[in-house]
């Protein structure tokens, strides 16, 4: 089956491709917000529709959080199994948006024309590029040239607390050739990657409690113990002058980056002043002594996500809190154990706990870093048809995010998983204003039908 | 006149008195929130109708903020000028109100009947024991024994920013004999008090700004700066070891405590133990080898009010907030210079900011700590009609708490006051589920009878 026509028809149906994504996006499905199950369950319908008319046979899978949405195609070629997720990052703060985040608009920027609104590079934007490519495959040849099985997840941005056992109990039904991971960017407008190393994240929420109930700060300060300065404390105390994450242990399974990685990262010539330009920054401001794209591909992290405490609106309020509270995440690498790290931070905070506090903690999620092996032919074919349709050459990269899933299709499928996407750095992923470049979604659409055709040869 | 047919009829009154008092109570005057400033109006409005039904010459008088009450009545004793508020804290966290806040119920409690909801001790409740005890002495004389000036603010709660232009241009109509302010508690339900000492309150609202939006902290992780982290670093550093607080020059003017008031307080045999545990808690956590009474009296404080930054809501969001604050205030005592400290505060936060992140200050108030002399003869009389109402003798004490006006009215006015209210330790005052006892508006209002009776002789 030849791919020229293929592409050729993704070109002629770009507009009617960018007006089936935008229907995806109006839709508000935040996983994480109880508030927005139903919108959930109503962008995985939509998705069941849109694969049924392909010709898959998907149906909509029930968990005990958001559904999965699972879809087959048969075809001559390898098995593939596609994942990606529906589900998108809460939208606060709201002000900062320039318009409605769930009303995607086209816009024309210096930099070309973009899609602008709440997942339209996480993930949806993403999802629909290689459903695209299937269906334009589909319009051509009336049929794929793979055998693909679609798997689209609903909680992504929550920490999937259903895919686990969703893997176990379907495995026969999802195990494949290989899976295809849309979920990642190119390292810039020129360059395509596959990446090959990915963070793994460690989730904990922390509430220090005091007091039974707020104080009046005049009636109480001085005497009573303010959980604020306990949770401060903390926080302060988990990362050294240099740098370095003070939880102990906690570099024990963090790997030095081996040499020729490390040589084919120089030669990317990443401006780290560029890349922190663009958000109003300068400096480094991980460990002392390591490159930037260390500090962001092969270095564990530490970050507080958020802080809450005491009276946050207008004006102020003389109020000693009776609780304190921060999400913090750790960004793992190498063979760093989740569960060993979250044992050894919580007995770190619960030893920093003055007697007259308590503290809770919520767990968010644990996931080990994973580091793909690339002896698969497969990487080497769509290596070739992404350096066919991009500007540059593709390189095999690193990632600072975490794709767990990565991890579970290898151990739970025994699966190795290809991550290509197509967003950018200025993509501003969980953050106000997200967009997604339309060279991004028409290109990244265009690589997959390569990838398609390559893999099928 | 008689005082006992005075005190009778405050008896026999109380029912009604404490309708009148609830009708007050059921606007939600909040004065540092703006979306309740139509409320603030209406309290005012409500105390100068009853001043007027009291044949007082009553307004209201606008300011740039919350209007202000002024009402005069003639007498032939002494000029007394009577502080109180008719603003109140705001509410939240209002899940843990049992009732509606401005919907005030009298409940039986196990220590006496009380009278629960927002401002019923802070300070609606205390400012009405003084307006009933004029309405019975008017009732039974049809006079009053003083003349007195009643001026009633509507901003206490929040910074007090028109008070100080108002007293200046109002000096020759507010300046009086002796001041009496009712903002503060008895000792215990045994023991009524004056209060001759006040901390003065610092109030700054500290914001840390880094990257120009928020990010993912997946992709900026580790290389970005998380004004998180820089925010709770210096809070962290604002106190030692020891429980002393770290600001440059904090602890000039700073002074002992005398000996002889050192004994007074010693004999008060004050339960620090009870103290606490009435709130969960068990240890001081003040400067150490300080007693309960000085941390809370007579030692400056720093506390954090509020903090906040990042994503708060349900589930985890792995962003890197672009900025982060805190609300912190200062307790003051002695001749400790709150705008020396509001200034060598702010240097000391600049200084441990990085380059890549800016600060932004605001300020939230700033009054130097108050101590009266008590050689005015109207203190002597005034603890004796206070010894004559409760079971033990009064005693002259400190407080915790702010009560700025008392130095503005000696530095503009060159009036003296005398503190004096009914609250007491377990009032919630800024707290949900605050309450003010039946008893001590009851045995309040009888108190100010006596004062004012002991004052016109």
């Amino acid at each position: 089956m030849t791919l020229d026509p293929v592409l050729s028809q993704i070109d002629s149906d770009l507009d009617a491709s960018l007006e089936r994504l935008k229907d995806l996006l109006r839709i508000p499905s935040i996983s994480t917000d109880p508030a927005y199950k139903a919108e959930c369950d109503r962008a995985a319908d939509w998705l069941v529709e849109d694969l049924r008319s392909l010709g898959a046979d998907a149906s909509k899978r029930e968990t005990p959080g958001h559904p999965m949405v699972v879809g087959h195609i048969d075809g001559p070629g390898p098995h593939l199994l596609f994942y990606g997720h529906y589900d998108v990052q809460p939208v606060d703060p709201l002000d900062l948006w320039d318009n409605d985040p769930f009303d995607p608009q086209i816009e024309e920027t210096p930099k070309g024309k973009v899609l602008r609104g709440r997942g339209t590079s996480d993930d949806k934007g993403q999802l629909m590029t290689f459903v695209e490519a299937c269906r334009a495959w589909k319009a051509v040849h009336g049929t794929l040239p793979c055998k693909i099985t679609f798997f689209f997840e609903g909680e992504e941005e929550s920490g999937s607390p259903s895919l686990i056992p969703f893997l176990k109990e379907n495995a026969d039904e999802l195990k494949s050739d290989i899976a295809l991971i849309c979920d990642t960017g190119l390292f810039d407008s020129r360059v395509p990657a596959i990446t090959t190393m990915l963070r793994g994240l460690l989730g904990e929420e922390v509430t220090i409690i005091g007091p039974n109930k707020d104080l009046h700060s005049g009636m109480f300060g001085g005497a009573a113990m303010n959980p604020i300065r306990v949770l401060t404390r903390i926080i302060a105390a988990l990362h050294d002058e240099s740098g370095r994450v003070t939880v102990p242990g906690f570099y024990d399974g963090v790997p030095e980056l081996p040499d020729e990685l490390m040589t084919q990262w120089e030669q990317l010539g990443f401006d780290y002043k560029a890349f922190l330009g663009d958000v109003g920054l300068s400096d480094l401001a991980g460990e002392a002594g390591r490159s930037a794209l260390e500090m962001l591909w092969s270095r564990p992290t530490c970050e507080v996500n958020g802080i809450g405490g005491g009276y946050q609106g207008d004006g102020f309020k003389t109020v000693l809190p009776s609780k304190a509270s921060a999400k913090i995440s750790f960004r793992l690498v190498g063979t760093q154990d989740p569960h060993a790290i979250r044992k050894t931070f919580r007995e770190m905070v619960e030893a920093m706990v003055p007697r007259d506090c308590t503290v809770a903690f919520k767990e968010h999620g644990a996931s080990p870093a994973s580091v793909m092996s690339i002896d698969n032919p497969a990487f080497e074919k769509a290596r070739e048809a992404l350096s066919d349709e991009w500007p540059d050459e593709a390189a095999f990269i690193g990632s600072g995010g975490s794709i767990p899933v990565a991890g579970y299709f290898q151990t739970l499928l025994g699966t190795e998983s290809m991550l290509i996407g197509f967003g950018k750095d200025d993509d501003q992923l969980h953050s106000p204003n997200e967009k997604y470049d339309i060279e991004s979604f028409h290109k990244g659409t265009r690589s997959w039908a390569r990838i398609l055709h390559n893999l099928s040869v």
